[in-house]
């Protein structure tokens, strides 16, 4: 089968809504290329170009694909294969009103650093950093509502999440007919938590397979990845209380399911093994997972 | 130098207050024996047994020792050897008012299950999960305000840290004279997060060696953790939010001063690497660290 090649020069949205138009379709198992361009659209190219603020249409994501055959209540597994940054260096940034520590007087906002790429790894001053991309923004079109690229919810978005990376593989619930599968905002190295409001900023070619679960034997009410060793389910809300709560219930009822367990000793389950991780806490929504090892969970679908 | 044993049932406090009186004193670079009963008391014994209410005296602490030579300004160094489960059975536990899923109308409050220990590992129903056991409270001496043992805050206490475990090393400042360690609340198996708002609790003995840095080349305002590849902030507040924009400000002032960098692109060199990472977020206080792999920060004292 011919490698599809989703090109944001091409194939590009800002919003993830219910009635996204897909750019193209392919069949379920395609194997397909997802080219990103970086979160701030080339805008940010030396050091002496900063952002004055979050501009309106950030993070855009290559796509929408539709995948033949995926329709409501259906799980959309995307397998990662690779990630490769597709240009010669990354950009961290600040930007005023944004970030972990926007309100700290000796951090400047804007403030742009450059990180060139070289090898496997990208500069920052004298310091190398091992380049570790992470798909920042992944979704597929939303159940009710319309989210900008820089919110991440149950349809994924702006998940800020190291652990999709290559080599893992990111599950959706499909919500509409196709899927619509759309991604950008990759990184080559992004810290859990995200606290500056980026990673090092960088066009991406990402090799995907994508695959429909029909009738999976679990509903899948948000996004869920899996690692070499480990599940973890992933939630988004406004407070990391609301967010871990979410991605723990949701875990619970993987337990419960796995283990014939009712829903006490599987949240007593939890409460041993794995455990809560950040993904970003600087999006207008934070977001937050609950990993459990393999020998605890199997695949669920 | 003869081991010291500091034992629950001779020396045990429920408060982490400025005045501790030292139940024993040892000289800078003494290894001890910190003898734990579970953070129970060891009142639950069966599975019929609940825990109605989090009880006032909860988390006994053994202690507290003061370290001769240790006055405020310094950082104690407490270099964890190893931590040994001591009894054939741990507790996990739910009670009202108490847990992240504590409004789930389907999750039992109280409820507890016993976890067997069996060689290198508890049970927990047909599953065998491998002890790694974690020191939940264990602190010093603070400031100027009493914390209950149940509350974690910048002397430590209740910090619930999965990192505080055999082979690591924990560091706080040191505010009254003599340090006044103290610690219990084991765990032998704690997932990050700590849920249902237990580990699997138990006795430990906990051998470690204590050490006083004086005239640290950096003050510390809060504890820190050292493990086989990282170093770990470690910050407690209301909410999740603010514990981690703590133990990110903490650590960006520790890169900062490693590489001669000013207060901004220390913060871009934390957005990129290591990341945050949650301890607990059950207890009065949340706890959040900020880790750096140790390639990005050597010994900060």
């Amino acid at each position: 089968m011919e490698r599809t090649t989703i090109s944001h020069e091409d194939a590009c949205i800002h919003e993830f809504s219910p009635d996204l138009e897909a750019a193209d379709t392919v069949e379920d198992g395609a194997s397909l290329t997802f080219e990103t361009i970086d979160s701030l659209d080339g805008e940010i190219q030396t050091e002496d170009q900063v952002l004055e603020s979050v501009p309106d249409d950030v993070n855009p994501a290559s796509g929408p694909v539709a995948v033949e055959g995926a329709t409501p209540g259906d799980v959309l597994e995307v397998e990662i294969e690779e990630v490769r940054v597709n240009e010669d260096r990354g950009r961290v940034v600040t930007t005023p009103g944004f970030g972990l520590l926007q309100d700290h007087d000796d951090i400047e906002h804007p403030h742009t650093r450059i990180t060139d790429v070289e090898g496997d790894s990208i500069t920052f001053g004298d310091l190398e950093i091992d380049i570790q991309p992470v798909v920042g923004t992944i979704g597929v079109a939303p159940e009710d509502d319309t989210y900008s690229t820089l919110v991440p919810h149950d349809h994924g978005g702006n998940l800020d999440t190291t652990d999709v990376t290559t080599g893992t593989t990111a599950y959706f619930p499909v919500f509409q007919d196709g899927a619509m599968l759309a991604m950008g905002d990759s990184k080559a190295a992004m810290a859990d938590g995200e606290m500056c409001g980026t990673g090092a900023e960088i066009g991406t070619d990402v090799d995907v397979t994508v695959r429909v679960i029909d009738d999976p034997e679990v509903t899948l009410q948000r996004p869920l990845v899996e690692t070499a060793d480990s599940w973890k389910t992933i939630a988004s809300a406004e407070t990391m209380a609301d967010a871990v709560e979410r991605a723990n219930r949701d875990l619970v009822r993987l337990l419960e399911r796995e283990h014939d367990l009712d829903p006490t000793d599987a949240y007593l389950l939890s409460s041993l093994v794995g455990g809560l991780e950040i993904s970003q806490v600087v999006d207008p929504l934070v977001t937050a997972r609950n990993a459990i090892p393999k020998q605890y969970l199997t695949n669920p679908f």
